[in-house]
This record gives C-alpha cells, sequence and structure tokens, in this order.
C-alpha cells in the first residue's frame, strides 16, 4: 500500500469511517485532513531523499529532530584513497559570483593539498577531516514523515533560509509535491 | 525499494561503498550494522501495524516519542450509533481467569448502559466516554521506523511489560521478524 | 541562573553579543527572538508542572513528544489499599449538568466496587485496573522546555480541545504566565 | 527545587510514596530508580552546558534528538568585524603531533586570509563561511535532561568517538557526576 493510502486508512480509523475508502478518496481525505490541521495523521506517510550539497548546509539539516540521517563520514572516509581518487569534491554555493570564484577555487586546492599532504604524514582521517572546508561536498541521505517534510519545506525554502539550504531543498520540494499530492499543494510557489 | 535495501544504500553512503551492493548483501550488511550497533541507520526502514487492544494498553504504548500513532477516537466517536450498533467492543485481559470472568463482564455491561444513557440524555460523547473503562476496545495503527520497533518490542515484550501489552506485542514481534530479518534476530526467543 | 536569563545567554551566544546583558536585558532579547520565531532558543528554558486530571485527559497529553511525564500508575497502585483507603478518586468533568451527575457518580461507585471485589478474589492492580473508567483521578507531573509548553498551550487552551483538558491548561497557562513573561503574552487571552 | 529532589518528586508520584521523602532521600531513591532502568523519571532534572570545540565536533553533537542546541552562528556573525577583530579562532586537535602542527596552522590561517578578503570583496557572512575549516572554533549550549546525558556520556566518552569530542565530554562528565551524583556514577571510569 502506497504512502498516501495508508495515511488515509490511518486517519479513517480515528473517525472509524473505513467503510468510505474508494480507489482515488484519499486525496480528498488528505486535503480535509490538512485544513483541519489533523498533521498527526500525515506522519504515516514517509520519503527518502538522497541529497548532495556541502557541509555548511548539512549542519543546518540534522537539527530537524523526527529525521533520520545518513550522511558520508569524514571520520571514516579517506578522501585520499581509492574511490576518491586523491581529488576532494566540492560544491560551490549557487550564489558565488564569477569574479570571486578564482579566489574560492585556491582555497579549495589550497585546503585538499594540505590533507592530503597530512594523510601522507600518516595522520588518521578523522584528525586531517580538520582542514577542509564548510564548502566539502556532502551527501546525505534523509528519511523523514511527511509532515516533517512539509515542515522542513516550508522553513527551508523561505526567504530566510540560507541560500544554498533553499536551493536544495526547492528542488526537492518539485519532486515531492508531485509525488505526494496533495500533501504540499500548498508550498507549491516556494517550489523551483 | 523495499525498507532494507533502502537501509543497506544508506549504510553505505556512510562509507562510500555504494558499488559493492549485491541482489542479496543487504542481509549482512544488516547483520554487520547491528553488531557494530549503527543503529541511526536501521531508522531508513519502516514498518506500519495496526493493533487491536484496549485503552489501557494504548495509553502505555503512545509514550514512545519516535512514533506516529492514528487511534480510534472516544471523543469523536459516539458509541451509540449507527456502525456500532449499540454495542461497546471491550477487550478481556488475556490473564483474567474464568472464575473472575463474569463479574468483569457485569461491570462492562454496566458501563456500557451508563455510556448509552448518558448519550440518549444528550450529554456529548466526548464527555460521556469518562464512564468507559480501561478495557475498552481500542485500535491504533502505529508507524515507526525498525530501530524504534527494535526498541519497542525489546521493552514490550519482556517480562516486566503488562502481560496485555506483552501479548499484542509477542504477536507483533513474530511478524516482523519474518518480514524484516535480520533486524530483529536477537529478539526472536521473545516472540510468540 | 534562572530560566530567562539562560535563554537570554544562549541566544546571545548565536550572535556573540554576550557584552550585551544587563540584569533586566533578557526581557526584550525574549520579546525579539519570539517575533523572529528563533523559538529553538527559547528550548533552554524549563518548565515541571503538577497536574491532577484524570486519565482520558492524561492519555491525550502524554502525546507530546518533547515533554517528560510520570504518572501515577495503574499497574503498581492498589487502590485498595493503605494510602488509598479502598477509595478510589475519580475526578468529575467540569461540563457535566447536575441533572446527569447521579448517573455518573452510581457509574463511578460501581467501577470501584467491581475494582474492590476483583482485588479482594486475588487479581492483581494490573489486571483489575481493566474495569477502572476514564475519570479515574490520574496525577500527573511533566517536564518540558518553554517553546514546548507554548506549544502545548496554543493546542490544548484552544476551542477545539477537550473540555476538560482546556480546563486544566487554563488554569497552568495563567500560572506560567506570570512565571516566565514574556514567553506565553501572547496567548494571555486564552488563560483563565 | 533543585533537579534531583525534583526527579525523586516525580519518581514517588508513580507509586504514590510522596510522603517517604526526606531531606537527602533522593540520593537512594535515584539509585533505585536507575538499578530498575526506570530511566524516565530521570529526565526530570536538566543540565545545561557551554562548550567550546570546532565544527567537526558540534556537526556530531546535534544529532542527539533531546536536546536544545544554541550555536555561534557562521551565518550572522562576521568573523572579520567588531568583537572578532579579524582573527578568527580555530582550535586544534588533541591528537594532533607537534611535527604535524605547522602544516595544520598554515592551512588555517590561509582560509582566514580568503575568509576576510571575500568579506572585503562584499561577499556576504553566509557564503563566505564556505572557505572556513572544520577546524573552526565553535561556541555551543546544549541543554538537555540528566537521562539523556547520561546517554550522550556513555556514546561520546567512549573508545569508538572522535578523539576531540571524547575530550570536550569526558571534562563534561566529571563537573557532571559532581553536581549530579549519583546519576552518572556508572560512568566515572570514563571522565577525565
Amino acid at each position: 500500500m502506497d504512502a498516501l493510502r495508508r495515511v488515509e486508512l490511518a486517519g479513517r480509523l480515528c473517525y472509524k469511517s473505513e467503510d468510505r475508502v474508494t480507489s482515488d478518496s484519499y486525496h480528498r481525505f488528505i486535503q480535509m485532513l490538512i485544513q483541519r490541521k489533523h498533521w498527526s495523521v500525515i506522519e504515516h506517510g514517509y520519503m527518502t531523499a538522497h541529497i548532495v550539497t556541502n557541509r555548511g548546509v548539512t549542519h543546518e539539516l540534522v537539527r530537524h529532530r523526527l529525521a533520520s540521517f545518513s550522511q558520508e563520514s569524514t571520520r571514516y572516509c579517506n578522501y585520499a584513497k581509492g574511490r576518491f581518487g586523491g581529488e576532494i569534491a566540492v560544491v560551490c554555493p549557487p550564489e558565488l559570483s564569477n569574479a570571486d570564484l578564482p579566489l574560492w577555487r585556491a582555497s579549495m586546492q589550497e585546503s585538499e593539498k594540505v590533507y592530503l599532504e597530512l594523510i601522507e604524514r600518516g595522520v588518521t582521517p578523522q584528525i586531517a577531516r580538520g582542514v577542509l572546508p564548510n564548502d566539502l561536498k556532502a551527501e546525505i541521505i534523509v528519511t523523514a514523515n511527511l509532515r516533517e517534510w512539509h515542515h522542513i519545506f516550508a522553513l527551508r525554502c523561505g526567504s530566510s533560509a540560507h541560500p544554498h539550504m533553499r536551493h536544495v531543498m526547492r528542488m526537492g520540494l518539485s519532486q515531492a509535491a508531485e509525488l505526494f499530492a496533495p500533501v504540499f499543494d500548498d508550498l507549491i510557489e516556494l517550489s523551483l
């Protein structure tokens, strides 16, 4: 059973109206739940997202409590080895102007150089990571219920969010709004 | 993608070992996660259960924080009407002896009689519910991640749990252990 | 250091403006935090409340996740013994009319009688509790941070709350609003 | 009332044994609670800590869900201005050898130089922060209940914790164990 039908079933259990389920009744039922702010029922649906961003953004993201996070580890990944090919990925902030880009890029390369040198000298990755910058690429898998995602998108796609966070989250919202209509309908103007 | 493969993918992202996924690699990978106590990764898998029990048990159950609950409402269900046919369901505690059963049943019927009388006098269901007993049947839909379910089963199937809670949870554990092997393997002796 | 000064200090750490603390600067600083919706900072202040109500209300109350609850146990308290003097306390819903009161009271007494009889027959309290009603008196100690209390009061003092819940929570809000001004200023019209 | 007496009172409410409180009864009562694993009662006590560490450590720390965090903001603090005097504080990992120190220090200074240059070119602090390293000094105020602190200390003072995290947390445990005996007695060998 998919997420939205599970939400409908959970909601109808509260009122004992399970006999009113039809093949597409979930859509209107969920609209009614949201209108009445019965958000707790929306929690029975879940979404998992795979996000590629940087560590500045993930540090903010993991503050959300009702979510589960698995993140590329700077303690256990040795960025000098094998799969990483001695090349550390960084993610350029979308707001940086072309004029400032060379300065930023040089700084990224300098950090990488020192990291690789420390590793070569025998320093462990978990200590050497100290020289890696906030803009280091960070992959993270986030699982949360649809109520929490609604809260995350409302907060992180808004104008007071960090520009980089906002950029990533608006892309997510666009996809989520399609997959889980009508849960995110009221946020649609925030999406990309 | 099913729950356990999603857990594997999330775990492998931490170490950047996604290239080692095979069609059945999740089983051993999850065993390794549990052995190393990397429980946070197990959170990416979810299970929803539909439980029929009584309100004494649900009052304990809803204390678990990282779970979502939707429960038959004593505020909004009018047990005197329609679907309920004027008959209030109660759930007999599994531990009650046959000798004590008639006394218990008479008490249930007495509560039901007063409830129906109050409703007839115009009292609202949410006030009349005050006379309904702890053993009133309660349906509840519970969604939680597999780490939380592991915690719930470990606690609620054990010898210090309420007998009624234990009874319900052991049935749940039996089913969960089959569906989500190897996540609950270490609890198998607690199941029914 | 009291709760509100601790909130101020935590908030000023974010902006590194600790040098602006004066003896009464917390009041305006907290008003500013709330206006800007920096609610996470308000979480550093805590309040513990001792509430006497019934089990219908506590079953709803314990759904709040970011709070800690300790409740009079129907599993471990033997209401037939010692301290209880064989008299089970119940809490009358504030909305019950005088005309309906005798019916309600008779039902309470009937439940008590059966409970005591079951105990006398050797049934354990945790099984005998099944006949006790929703209106059984329930004491509960609740500790939560001030942000969570703000959320609880906003939800539970409003017009869609259960009348009994609302009654208890409005009393609590009155006291909290005095103790922790200005945290609850915007809810003042909901208090008793 | 202090934290430990509040814990005692909450625990005694569960069993209705409030009449057994004496001036120092909390100590043995709390030992009993821990022995019986009634950890939920320990949650009524709270501790706030002011920690100075780096952003690598805080990124791990904020994953604890039942805690509240306020952290020096890299979005809102302009490290080039006023109070900061154009000197960015970094925190050296305790495990770095003297031989590797000059390399590390040069990298820190290089990052600082680029940050200040970006700011001078008109880049906002929240974008310029991207070049700042994981070892950037980070102040954080953490409030959590004593059960959560017990969990945090057990996990973060152990041998599999990051060396820097372990260093900071062992200092915290030493102080907490004194202030809140007997709550952390079983962890005493992990403290500094």
